[in-house]
Parts: C-alpha cells; structure tokens; sequence
C-alpha cells in the first residue's frame, strides 16, 4: 500500500461538528483533500505553528514536547496517517534517536501539530485518501469553508473529538442546511430553554448568512 | 532559598476569570494554598490524570508526552515553579535520561498535567508561596470554590490565559459577589444583546446560589 504526502492546506470551522475546527490536509502531487476535525486547543496549536512569525509568550504544550525532544537529541522524522476506523484518523509519530526508530501512537492533531514543529512531512495511504478524500474545487469553497490559518476566533471549547471524519458520511445535525426562520426559531427555544451555548453557535449561524 | 513540597487539591472554576479554571495546590506541611489560573484543555488533561480509572479513547497530548519519554528511557523527576512574575507562574521539568538531567522551561500548567502522569513531586520556593499563597479556611471554601477533580463541564474555551495569579490582588469582574436579582437583570441584559456566553455564565452562577 503506497504512502501518499500531504500538505496542510489550512483549517476552518467545521460544517459538521460545532465548535470544532476542521484541518484541511492536501495531496501534494494530486487533488484530493483530507478535512480532519479536531479541536480548538489543537487548532490553536497548529495555526501557531502554521505562522511563523508569531511566537506566543509561554511555550504551547506542543513547543515544550519540541523542546524536550531537542535535548534528548530526539526527532520526528515522520508523521502518518495509517488508519481509520469508524469515522477517527490513527496516527503515527515515526522518531528517531541515535539511529533507533521507535514509532508511536498519537491522535492526528497532535501528530500534525509536532510535523510542522519538527519539519517532518506527512503522509497517509491511498486507500485513506480513496475513503476519505475529497475533491474540492476552488468554486465550491463557500466562505464557510473558506481556509484561514490564524485568523479565527476560539470562542468554544468540545470534548475531544477524535479528529472526526468530516465528510458527507456523517449525518448533519448542524445548522448549515437550515433556513433562517427555521434557525430564529430555534434561536428562541434555545434561549426558552437557556441553552445559550446553542443559542451562541444559532447567532453565528444567523450572522453568516448576512 | 528553600522548597516547598505541594500537592494538588482540585481544579474549580475561575472566580477571577471567565471561563479559565483555577488549579488549587496545596503545601503539603502547611496550610497555605496557591491557586494558579490555566486553560480548559490543561484543566481537562489534569482532571483525566488526577481520575485515575478514567482512560480517554485516545492519548491527549500530555499522554503522548508519557508515552513519547518512555519510549526513550527518559523521565520527569520534579517540577519546580520556580518564579512568579506579572501574575504568571513560571516552571521547570527536571528531566533525565542516563544519569542525564536536563532543566526544561514550561507554563505550570502543562508542568502539572506531565507531573501527575510522571507520579513526579512539585514544589515551589518559599518566597513564591509567601507572595501568592492564600490560607484558606474550610468554612471558606463556599460553593463556588468547591475544588472538583473531574467533575466540571467545560463549555468554554479562552485563550492562553498564562496561568496568572487568581489571588485578590486582581481585580474581580466576576459574579460572585453580585446578588442573585442583579445576576437576573444582567442575564436579561446579556441575552437581549446576544452575548450568550456570557448568558451562559450568568445562569451557572444563579444556579449555582440555587
């Protein structure tokens, strides 16, 4: 089974999960796309890391497992995407130290997260991007997909979302497919209701399609 | 200057600020408390940690740290915070590897969630603790200081909030001291302008006195 590498392409906010972030990996030599949702931390996390010139002033948890590596002499040579299973993305952190590799377990976001810190390329297998790829056409990439690397808000925080599949598969309990009456309304039983977590992620909702 | 052992005694809600949590160390031969200010994703690693017979599906970051430093025979022995300056709390990670220490600069919160996986002691310089620790009688632990392990909902994310000093020296913006009729008007308030989060916030607290 042949490795394919990709690169990052950006992250945007999830169509699927609210509150959750979608990181947008892509085919280097082809045009097939891997959105991965993960979530805000790790989001937060990689875009860091994604623009170079912002340092922030403590070291993130991801800065401290790069530093610690580098005084153990330790790097990350490669990351892969080798499985998924029931809709989760399985990674592989592939280290090296002292010419003995040892390979790890790890979610894809943090996996992702440590390959930019550490300039090691990721790959996944064919199969992988055949299941779940996608082709994304530049007019098909509404603002809601739009990709930004640093500029968005974290407004909310998810348990974690074990870097979910974002793809069409997923049954859509979001509110991209509803109309805008459909959405006040459920605005105003959620504030009834005082779910005003939902009522928060119904005003953006609301405030998009303006 | 001489260390002091501490130990944790919960994670609870900030009082000081909105949508942070507040670690609470304890001296282990003493009664003074220091209440450090950290985000909801380390709030969450410390929690899992602290539960012990709770193993998410997959590691979190700090779990892959573990994993990562057992892989390479290398270990956490202590954790030092070892300065407070503006507010924040500085740390170090005494590692080492063959007979090899090395000394790691990171924000305390992460030094606590690798800590605890580590079963490494903290401690902290006298100076530290005279400067920032608070004596903290039961009878004053009211509700909302309550120190929950796992038991939190975390329904907010905010940006890195630099484990600052939650002590009275900062200013309080925050609703415990506010009257239940006026935690009332202010949810109404905060739900006629949309701001949910904050709606959110406010109904916690008034169910809180409930």
């Amino acid at each position: 089974m042949s490795l394919v590498r990709l690169t990052i392409k950006g992250i945007s906010y999830s169509q699927t999960q609210n509150g959750a972030y979608a990181l947008l990996l892509s085919e280097l030599d082809g045009e097939r796309q891997l959105p991965i949702v993960i979530g805000a931390f790790e989001a937060q996390s990689i875009a860091i890391a994604l623009e170079k010139d912002i340092k922030p002033p403590r070291p993130l948890t991801h800065d401290l497992f790069k530093t610690f590596a580098d005084r153990f002499d330790i790097q990350v040579k490669q990351v892969i995407i080798h499985k998924l299973v029931d809709g989760v993305f399985y990674s592989s952190l592939i280290c090296e130290r002292d010419k003995i590799e040892e390979i790890i377990d790890a979610r894809t976001s943090d996996a992702i997260a440590l390959a930019l810190r550490f300039n090691a390329p990721i790959f996944t297998y064919e199969n992988i991007l055949d299941k779940a790829g996608i082709y994304l056409k530049p007019e098909q990439q509404t603002p809601e997909e739009k990709s930004t690397s640093a500029d968005f808000i974290f407004d909310e925080d998810q348990e974690d979302t074990e870097e979910e599949q974002s793809s069409a598969s997923k049954p859509k309990g979001d509110f991209a497919h509803k109309s805008i009456t459909q959405l006040e309304k459920e605005l105003e039983e959620a504030v009834k209701k005082e779910d005003y977590e939902k009522a928060a992620r119904l005003r953006d909702e609301i405030s998009k399609r303006q």
